[in-house]
């Protein structure tokens, strides 16, 4: 047979920086990157986008980020007319959002040497990433997530994508950014809700891979719902870590049979779209958590007293681990989250579950009643951490 | 400076097949491909998008595979609802041209998993690879090119891309395909123009990489003027290789300063704009090696024996070496192509000349002057060729 052969590796690198205050004229963080970056034939430029709700807390935002870099104005050229997208889940199943970020790649002549940053939650740095990956075969991305969920999971992966006829991430790839700033600055302004919904992503990997970790989770829980912000930096950074290591050591692009660092997963995608986007992903990931941990429990697998421990933690950092959504038990409900999870994944189901804390073990199958039951412990849980409150009224 | 470091590689690898009557029964090389790829947990589709005009030259061809996968079934899963999708530039220029291909993903239930197999020109592969590179983060994508140029440069390679607002491969990745599979009986059925037009990618390989391969090539002129087979199929398999290896031996994505196998080309991909692709890209590449082979023996670089073998060997292959539009010299002339390259490349111009038949050397500025000198010598050579005939008449 006659034939041709090729093989060649591609070698990706950047870094995850964490800093605060990254766009204070003292600070010489981003302006270093640039310059270390710097090549004597080339000016490169930087266009920013941000994300709206980012905006409505830091008004100052742009003209920050215009003075910054007129103090550093030898590192790179700023494109001073900023992009300015709104964020969350609807953003990224709108078409217009893609359009509008590569026409101003075009307008301002971004090529291949120069940046497109992205500052905002994971939606926002989702739709640029991906803008990006598609406009001149890859323009250089430079993450700066401002979400705690983003700064410790999907803003330091290799993942982008956007949402297609409303199916989620139908269209993305697997590209690299050349750098992520985790500013935690950002993170004292967040919302109660989007402060706790990063959490989640954190005692998920503790969960699957690490115990030590579950465990200091465990005893941080209070002092993290109460916007410790010592408390939460090492969080971001010990979960950014994992999920390096993750990509690192596995297979980054997903090419084999290989999957994503997942557990509580299948059915928060789900809930998400069934609530539409009401509910957060960090918040449908907490009672996606609780499900697969009682189906564990029910398997044998995980001790009474350990699946309490994880229910009473996502608990104490604010989780509410029941919504009406999953009990939405027919064709269109919760369930059918397990076949279109299949059908992402491609080909083979396949579930993380616990055979203990800090280990997560595959399987292949899940059982529609044990899902019900699991259900209906959070349903009565829940109802029983209501009664009081309601009959105190 | 607190950071967490990343690096990692990821690893590419496809063979390009040479074959004839690839859809042949007894054929079993894609059947034996799909059967060596199976895994025991998934079943794998196979999504087949054809250029039409290769489906009004073998319109047989959907229902030739229809057949060959039903003698060959347990190798994969057939969608036997093909689509078929207009070739040429002004395709890539049309948005929902991806959108049919992603639909098709969608509708059929395409996963990571299974295939999209393209069979057409290079604008249908470029079309299909990018909408195939988008989908789900990456379908596994399988070139079948039908033309000279498709089977001897760009399908062999690792790009994709469609034009935006007219603006040429404004949108696309590098993704490389899982298989190729060149049947050099499609081949047979080209128009006179299209088999002539992939010769020039075969000839400017040559003139900067391997002038014995050049020396074949003006050996084999009139035979492959004269639609010999035999001298086809080593051309295309030379070519292959040599794109290969330039891919893997350098810096496959492009990410650093690195550019692509280019010689003639700043010129030629103006010229096909500037007669709105009435010109196709094989023959303006011929005029554009043609003007760089001019102006690097005005450089003195290129001997005059040496530049005329040159003309004399593209005319002899059936090129016509001028084109009118070469003249439209003012800001939106084929002088602009230089501006627009050096945009696409990125920041520095950089461009391919000759210091001798088999050596390309490359520059950084080209004179304007010398370059228009270079278009009229063309245009006196070929009003030259031209006045015995009309004057016969």
């Amino acid at each position: 047979m006659d034939h041709l052969h090729q093989t060649f590796s591609v070698r990706f690198t950047y870094s995850v920086y964490f800093t605060e205050q990254l766009f204070d004229s003292t600070n010489s963080l981003l302006a270093d990157f640039f310059s270390q970056q710097a090549t004597a034939e080339t000016r490169k430029k930087l266009l920013v986008v941000i994300d709206s709700g980012v905006v409505s807390t830091h008004p100052n935002l742009p003209a920050t980020i215009t003075s910054y870099f007129s103090q550093h104005a030898d590192s790179v050229e700023l494109v001073t007319d900023f992009l300015i997208l709104p964020g969350g889940e609807i953003a990224k199943n709108d078409p217009d959002s893609v359009e509008k970020i590569v026409d101003a790649v075009d307008r301002h002549g971004i090529d291949r040497h120069s940046y497109v940053a992205a500052i905002g939650g994971g939606s926002v740095l989702d739709l640029v990433g991906y803008a990006a990956a598609i406009s001149h075969r890859g323009i250089r991305h430079i993450r700066i997530p401002t979400t705690v969920l983003s700064q410790n999971d999907s803003g330091v992966g290799v993942k982008n994508g956007v949402n297609y006829k409303g199916k989620k991430n139908f269209l993305g790839t697997f590209v690299p950014p050349v750098a992520v700033f985790n500013d935690s600055q950002f993170l004292t302004t967040l919302d109660e809700r989007d402060w706790r919904a990063g959490v989640s992503e954190a005692v998920k990997v503790a969960l699957i891979k690490d115990k030590a970790f579950f465990e200091w989770i465990e005893q941080n829980a209070e002092a993290l719902a109460a916007r410790d912000m010592t408390a939460m930096q090492y969080l971001v950074h010990r979960c950014a870590d994992m999920h390096l290591q993750h990509i690192a050591g596995g297979d980054p692009f997903e090419m084999g049979s290989s999957r994503p660092l997942d557990f509580g997963h299948w059915s928060a995608h789900k809930l998400e779209q069934l609530t539409n986007f009401e509910i957060r992903h960090g918040e449908a990931v907490a009672i996606g958590i609780a499900m697969d941990s009682l189906y564990s429990q029910q398997l044998g697998w995980l001790s009474e007293t350990d699946t309490n421990r994880i229910l009473t933690t996502l608990r104490t950092l604010g989780f509410v681990l029941y919504q009406p959504m999953l009990d939405a038990d027919n064709s269109a409900g919760v369930l059918k989250g397990l076949s279109e999870f299949r059908e992402h994944l491609g080909g083979q189901l396949t579930i993380m579950l616990l055979k203990d804390l800090g280990r997560g073990v595959e399987v292949h199958e899940m059982d529609a009643d044990r899902i019900r039951q699991a259900i209906a412990t959070l349903r009565e849980q829940e109802s029983l951490t209501l009664q009081p409150a309601l009959s105190g009224q």
